[in-house]
């Protein structure tokens, strides 16, 4: 059988990867596949660039288009990071008619509208698994598996930075700056973390399940995302006490009225939840379908092999696809409920830290605010050995909408007897 | 567009769950899908017995061949249960070119050779997501998205009923038959728990997942096999001491030389794996691919929703397929690696419980018949406060293959020192 051209545009951590491991397990592979996959073309941006793998030098150009001018190449692979060149890549690629897969989450949570909808019109599929938690299949999984099922809820670790951060602090109560430093040395944060620290990054994954989950894409821009730079070692401390983990937590799920929320956010876990004990660079996610139940998917979110895995795994998809098109359409709509739920308009448990003078009547002037806006106060801890100006004072809130609350703590940060700013983190019950 | 007609074979707890969850979802997953399922002919045995979902008496059959003489049914559903009836139906069903899909774990692991090689021949696709760990996609997953790996190792808990009852000694220290009452009573135990309870349960899934990760069948006679019923309370609490749960596990690993081991066993797990905190009803599955890493795939090992949660997936695999034949054989070979590991070829650590007399010289004697064999030990507990005749002992022996210690065992057995039958369990350490 012919062999199955392969572009790959990009040749990093994973390109280079793919590369690698096609050439030890493509014996394998061809074994399960009845098919042979062969790289054709690299396009790199600097030819001189050492390369952690070894490649034939021919294979190399600096000229995208000659991975779709090339009749051999069936199936591209775009993995150069960035948004506007592999945009503009994909569309070539799609009108073009080769097969495209990808490992871009911005892109796709960007624009992947635009990008669906073109692949659909020319009939050529878009796959990527690598997208989202690296070597968990979770986007076969949502959009395959599930095929038969609502989803009530998604919730996931898709960050390993952030979760390598946030266990670090916990197992050792160090500060956020420090614990940063240190996934830097070891390689699990990159020289600019900025995208896995605030939130971003985990953002675009969750933006790419909720299309698959609920059948169109979300506006970035009306999701609520919030990084752990701001966390405290004192907030994973109180937590703690508390019985709750503190992740960065992403959570798609339906509300009323086929409203969707989509939020990413430095959340308190309960202890027994299994996602609490996903710890370092691990991802995970945890999946409520009206039929299947509850389920976690739990593995590699990062890393040149375990991503690599995944685009091997679209690569076999892809080459079903060239034989059977049909396939590629199915399982997944983009014109299903319909629209996203106002961050003020979401409904969840709250804690909030305090910083406030340690004198009577605090507590009364603080519970009347949140009384005043309806909101239930579920407990309260005045951490015991504290000295200095202001004493810290954690609540535990019930049920609220992000609205009323923030409007709440707005109004209590106004109050004579509070100092600092409020911190008010989101607590999942998984109720 | 036409919908595609299905026949179920069997209206029980899963056969109903099919037909009340297409009928519930119906429109989402024809949204998702384009395309409609419709139930045409339901064959079940007694036509009389009450059902727990309604449907048109006008559907129901109690003959077989109704299903596979309909040219409007595309596709079957097994879900009747034994295994004869059942393989003569699959044989009949894939030779008149309708798609199958089972749930059936003792047919396929029993007749998996000769059904996938007349499917093969007649090019007719069976779908058995429903077969291995209820509502977990684990099929999918170890066929498809771990495609580009091979398989290190798959561990899993893959018996709801034994993990329930194991997860019940362990919490109240009860004994085996109390707590296999308990499941009884709560539905979790059926009338007959005979094949959850000696392994066979697990043992089939254990086939299944071993022939997709090693490309061939293997004879269930040459695999080994051990179940819950002479599990103690005793067992479980010095395992605790030691820092292990003990679980039914099913361990599928690549040997040397091509040799691929499958055991199903009671095994101790240390309590800081993953597989640990599976408990009560859950199944999940560890796998282990060279390029993916670590991953586990946790949910509803059985139950009529997740089970009927596969059954609905692989129907869109089916509907798809239908249009698109090739993907069916893709993604797995049946002539890879190739042989089945002797069992006394294994290796692993074990757990030794000995009753031996309590005097002098016991631990030199049980030392020395191991020593003799070659086999170390790494670490021994003599609980303390126990009275009468006889007291315990207790051995973590380092890595040994289960031949040599078997006979060591036996040999330990013989000493006079030693009272009753000594109780020898696997270790499984993740190495």
């Amino acid at each position: 059988m012919e062999p199955i051209g392969i572009g790959l545009a990009g040749f990093g951590t994973v390109g280079a990867g793919v590369y690698k491991n096609l050439a030890t397990n493509g014996d394998l592979i061809s074994q399960r596949m009845g098919a042979r996959f062969e790289v054709r073309k690299v396009a790199v941006r600097d030819l001189s660039k050492p390369r952690s793998v070894e490649a034939p030098e021919a294979l190399f150009t600096t000229n995208l288009d000659e991975l779709l001018s090339d009749p051999s190449i069936r199936i591209v692979v775009e993995l150069m990071g960035g948004i506007e060149i592999p945009l503009e890549f994909v569309r070539k690629a799609i009108r073009a008619g080769k097969i495209v897969v990808t490992g871009n989450k911005a892109l796709l949570a960007e624009h992947g509208q635009e990008i669906f909808h073109l692949a659909r019109e020319h009939r050529v599929p878009v796959f990527y698994e690598a997208a989202v938690a690296g070597g968990i299949p979770i986007i076969k999984v949502v959009r395959e598996s599930y095929v038969g099922n609502r989803f009530l809820s998604i919730h996931g670790i898709l960050n390993g930075t952030s979760n390598y951060i946030l266990t670090r602090m916990t197992d050792t109560g160090m500060d956020f700056a420090p614990a940063l430093e240190e996934a830097k040395q070891l390689g699990y944060a990159e020289a600019d973390p900025t995208l896995d620290i605030n939130g971003w990054d985990a953002a675009h994954k969750a933006l790419i399940l909720a299309s698959l989950a609920y059948g169109f894409w979300l506006d970035p821009d009306q999701i609520f995302v919030s990084g752990i730079d701001q966390v405290t070692a004192a907030d994973i401390r109180f937590a703690d006490e508390l019985g709750y983990r503190l992740k960065l937590l992403a959570t798609i799920q339906a509300g009323p009225e086929n409203a969707i929320e989509v939020r990413v956010c430095p959340t308190l876990i309960p202890k027994s939840h299994v996602l609490a004990s996903v710890n370092g660079v691990f991802n995970a996610v945890a999946v409520k379908g009206d039929i299947a139940g509850d389920s976690l998917f739990y593995g590699r979110g990062a890393g040149q092999d375990p991503t690599s895995s995944s685009v091997i795994s679209d690569l076999a998809e892809a080459a079903a696809a060239i034989e059977s098109p049909r396939f590629c359409y199915g399982f997944t709509s983009h014109d299903l409920y319909g629209k996203c739920q106002p961050v003020d308009e979401s409904i969840s448990r709250y804690y909030l830290r305090l910083a406030v003078n340690d004198r009577p009547g605090v507590l009364a002037a603080i519970a009347g605010a949140l009384g005043e806006a309806g909101i239930g106060i579920l407990s309260v801890i005045q951490p015991e050995g504290q000295e200095g100006d202001s004493v810290p004072l954690v609540l535990m809130i019930h049920d609220a909408s992000y609205g009323a609350m923030r409007k709440a703590v707005e109004r209590i940060a106004g109050l004579d007897c509070v100092r600092d700013q409020p911190v008010l983190l989101h607590v999942e019950s998984f109720s």
